[in-house]
């Protein structure tokens, strides 16, 4: 038996999200441990590294599972892939350490947004893009992110539901890039709380279309305040880049 | 009444091609009529630059229509945008002179081919680029390119059912460059055969996996022999760029 981790990139356009939640709904962890114990002629279960909300997007999504049967680990991404439908591609697969835990042993995450305020919108990424309209004040939302990174209290910024107790979180990066007509919103940290990064999109883009006050956004921060933060930006913008060990 | 030319992109994956054929069939002239119809409030014939097969994708389709009601024309864009699925945009609307027509007036057309020859299949191209797993040699390709160069007979590279009489079509320009994981194949010209750009391209990969001699692609310009040329590549890697006028 070993211990396997992969990459797994999807489009999550069709997907109840990453999190098996019961027979009915279609998950991306649900299809993966099919394919996977289809491959392993036995159930297996798998753990990713966290959950991500239907709709929302991977490149480098990574989960970990056993393996019993005796397959070359070069072999399982071609013959993973061969199982899977097309919106979900095993990327990589590694032997790792038995004691690898895909969750537990994260060490930081990165999330890109993308944003399209042209009033050229594509067909070719309407599933992955967030296109706003109006036109967005870019460098006020610059200006905004700053206020993001390092560790704060992001409980402001969390959906209500969670049962988290320590809401300290820690942004190391936060950068904007101009794609064609799309701008890339790039934050990485040590760890999110549910649906926080498109709570922080949403304030951003209240910031963009000036609807909030930068002032504003400090207070956020230093009283617990729920429902103060900006509205939940649409999953479809969101993108899973990178899970760091 | 104004003779009105829009610029029209679509993801053509779910549909059965541009021309309208029969009732049932989901054509993107059919969702179109449709909806310049309800703006005009009175049924629209469009006329399209030419057709695209089933699958095949298009950034810059051309098509005119005469226009009943007094819309101003900048609000055009948007008002069918609001009618028209998400798959099908309008990115331009201009009036031109009442005897523009979009398919006699064409004066070349540019073709783009996507192939991933990469180990990473994207899934969010999948729609819109052939995957070839086999390693292509792209050196060999290139060459071969330079012989599709120039004024032609290309009835070899037409699919059969056709009853086009003059068979002639010059190739402008034919480039490939990189973009990440994919190749794109570039080819403009004055026209194009039914299904010539995809025969071209199978013929291509043909060369690009070893099956096909460079030498043998004069041949199929000189003698009339259609079944010689490669296969036809598939649609969804096929996407029409831009219509010369």
């Amino acid at each position: 038996m070993v211990n396997v981790k992969v990459i797994i990139e999807y489009d999550g356009s069709n997907y109840s999200g990453w999190q098996v939640q019961n027979n009915t709904d279609m998950t991306i962890q649900g299809i993966l441990e099919e394919s996977i114990s289809n491959l392993n002629k036995k159930k297996v279960n798998i753990i990713g590294s966290g959950r991500t909300d239907a709709g929302v997007h991977a490149l480098g999504q990574v989960a970990n599972f056993y393996l019993d049967v005796d397959i070359p680990i070069e072999k399982i991404p071609d013959a993973l892939n061969s199982l899977l439908p097309p919106d979900i591609v095993c990327k990589d697969a590694k032997i790792v350490n038995n004691k690898f835990h895909a969750r537990y042993d994260v060490y930081g995450k990165m999330y890109r947004y993308r944003i399209n305020n042209s009033k050229h919108k594509s067909v070719f990424s309407r599933n992955y893009v967030y296109n706003i309209y109006r036109p967005l004040d870019i460098s006020s939302m610059e200006r905004a992110m700053l206020y993001f990174l390092g560790k704060h209290d992001f409980s402001a910024f969390q959906a209500s539901g969670g049962n988290i107790v320590n809401t300290i979180r820690e942004i190391e990066d936060f950068s904007l890039t101009k794609n064609e007509n799309e701008w890339w919103f790039e934050i990485a940290g040590t760890g999110f709380l549910y649906k926080m990064v498109r709570i922080i999109m949403g304030t951003l883009i209240e910031v963009g279309l000036g609807k909030r006050e930068i002032n504003s956004l400090p207070l956020l921060f230093y009283k617990k305040r729920i429902g103060r933060a900006g509205f939940t930006a649409p999953a479809k913008g969101l993108t899973l880049v990178k899970v760091y060990y």
